[in-house]
């Protein structure tokens, strides 16, 4: 029998119920009201859907319930629960970040008792909303209204037994959000699907919390490396804001790229820290006016090495320090320290090297005049493919013509 | 009738299974072969257990089984798998660190099939080896044997019936380790029994997936800041390795407090960070080696405030910002710069105080004579209660001559 889901389904002779959590899946049905039993084969990650199918098959071909059959429908629903939490174990671990995560929950309780739409709530600071399914306003607003209950009074409630709402929440810690469903598509809520939708959201809340506080670190810790840099620039009143442009423009760079989540927050923490060398330079060096003596020149080009030797002992740093010490070099393979050419320099120190330099040239300087950003994007444009990656360069001056 | 767990078990005539996971938990399990139920009054963590231990009863009653008692006890162990799943989400939550929560989840593993003893190992940076309920060395060897195999082939096993192996996979991101259980109590291994722990396991693997991310970024956060505290304290030669000394020292104050985990990892945070504030002090003061001139030393003075003006703009750094800006504050009121007295001090900054104080006394200064260890000491104990909290150098100064 062919459904409408893409499965293959035999029936068989009775046998027992079977479930195999493979990528390919196989899941058996017994329906012993018919002494038949159903063997399903296809993606596991449906598996908990078509289980929810045969039993509804099971339903229309004889309404006769008997003892017997609705033990069988309750042990078929027992395994399809564990089949779900799996499920949602997987899809949890494909989500990249807390809004996918969202989605992966909410599709998954929407799945698992069949209901029309759903709405998910992050309360506090961070706070998140996420809709599947929904299409007026007026059922936004009532999940959300919902949701908002649950996670408030911290415990979960069925309405009028066509809308189901749940706290998500944190042993210790109290609860973060609300999870709240629309109707089913079919029948009405039961105290089992009251009992999933609860372990279900108890796991949801524990992710939740655990990338609030991944976030919250997160945050702390781009605020402070991004303070002291800060303070570091803002010893030369000329370079104040250096590296927060640089960051800012490097961002924008990668974004045109396609360089997003994680990837991005590493090319910004590169691009706060390409710099971070400069701690070393002597104030003579930093405030001076007139023209930099060949020593203090040569001090200042050890910046990217000095930043290499200042970050080289941290631990999960390596993919940014070759960043920090190529930032100086050039595409035609003149730059310093090393004069790697091309590609050999390493992606994010090219991203910078653009921004970087951009900044430097709009900087008021003594030893050079100031440009302009006309100027400046001219500069860029003219040294594309000596001194910068002439993709880079490209992207840059694309971008920054198109703001102004 | 009295159970050997604290639970009271009432039987009753036949009706549904139930199960309630308040924090009183009540379950009524159905005994249909005898016309009984049996209803379970006590702590929701432990009924998994205790369900178990009523269908142990059941069996025992009667060996004479028939399918719908076999039904019946099935969907017992469905509900039950279900509870165990809710609970694992509650331990998980109570779990302040990894240790923790490898505990959680091998103790939940263990309850939820009744096997006699565990091993959770996480394998990679950050390796985690976690033994439960086992006895022997042989028992420890072969278990953990178990838990390495799974987790490099990236499936489970069942050795002889006998012992059960998982591994822990995130998807996405590969095998992350493995957990083996010895023996069940009673009975072998059945597929129920890999299916509940398979889900299981696959939470597990979240969440240490989870937890590493975020150690990983901890590391990387403190070792940064580290660095460049570090290099900022070496503009001055004297003051090398300056904060992570005292770093080091308030860290084995706050231990003695009973500080410990998130806190402590705070109160390092702020130790690194006290003296932020000197990224503005010119190099003229930094490497002044005859007597500051009063301008000079109001410059010095302002270092608190300054380092306040440079983190307050951080995201959730508030508990860390008082300990930056009241380190120089005096128990008896006499400190800058605001002059505040005994316990209005910030606990961090009493702490941080005696550790920076001590660590100024012995290090080379030239407007002052160099302090031995024992001079520094002595100097802490002789201005505990004026300079310093009498609780923080008490501590200080008995740790550090139990070290010598």
């Amino acid at each position: 029998m062919a459904s409408n889901l893409g499965f293959e389904i035999r029936l068989l002779p009775l046998a027992r119920v079977k479930y195999t959590a493979e990528p390919e899946g196989a899941a058996t049905v017994d329906i012993p009201e018919f002494g038949l039993q159903a063997e399903i084969i296809g993606p596991a990650e449906q598996m908990p859907q078509v289980s929810r199918l045969i039993r509804e098959l099971a339903v229309e071909m004889g309404q006769q319930e008997n003892e017997s059959l609705s033990l069988t429908r309750e042990i078929v629903d027992r395994y399809e629960q564990l089949a779900i939490l799996f499920e949602m174990s997987e899809r949890l671990g494909r989500a990249e970040d807390p809004g996918a995560r969202a989605g992966a929950v909410l599709e998954t309780a929407l799945e698992s008792v069949g209901a029309s739409g759903g709405c998910l709530l992050l309360s506090g600071p961070g706070r998140l909303l996420y809709f599947l399914k929904t299409e007026t306003e007026e059922e936004r607003s009532q999940l959300l209204a919902l949701a908002e209950k649950a996670g408030h009074l911290g415990r979960a409630s069925v309405e009028e037994r066509s809308h189901i709402a749940m706290p998500l929440t944190v042993s210790n810690r109290g609860t973060i959000g609300g999870l709240a469903l629309g109707p089913k598509e079919r029948g009405s809520y039961r105290s089992g699907d009251l009992k999933l939708l609860a372990t279900l959201a108890a796991y949801a809340a524990l992710f939740f919390d655990s990338d609030r506080l991944y976030q919250d670190l997160e945050a702390l810790f781009f605020g402070t490396v991004r303070s002291m840099v800060e303070a570091i620039d803002a010893k030369d009143p000329r370079t104040r804001g250096h590296s927060e442009r640089v960051r800012k423009h490097s961002l924008m760079i990668a974004q045109e790229l396609g360089i997003e989540g994680r990837a991005a927050k590493r090319l910004e923490l590169a691009a706060l820290l390409h710099d971070v060398g400069k701690i070393g330079l002597p104030d003579s060096i930093l405030n001076n006016r007139g023209d930099l003596s060949p020593q203090q020149w040569e001090l200042v080009r050890q910046h990217p090495q000095m930043g290499l030797a200042i970050m080289s002992p941290v631990a999960n740093i390596d993919d940014i320090l070759p960043a920090i010490g190529e930032h100086h070099e050039r595409y035609d393979g003149q730059g310093y320290p090393s004069g790697k050419a091309g590609e050999d320099i390493n992606l994010f120190a090219r991203i910078i090297s653009v921004a970087d330099a951009f900044d430097a040239m709009t900087m008021e300087r003594t030893y050079r005049p100031t440009f302009t950003k006309e100027q400046a994007l001219r500069e860029v444009r003219e040294n594309s493919g000596s001194q910068f990656d002439p993709g880079m360069a490209g992207i840059f001056c694309q971008k920054l013509t198109a703001k102004s």
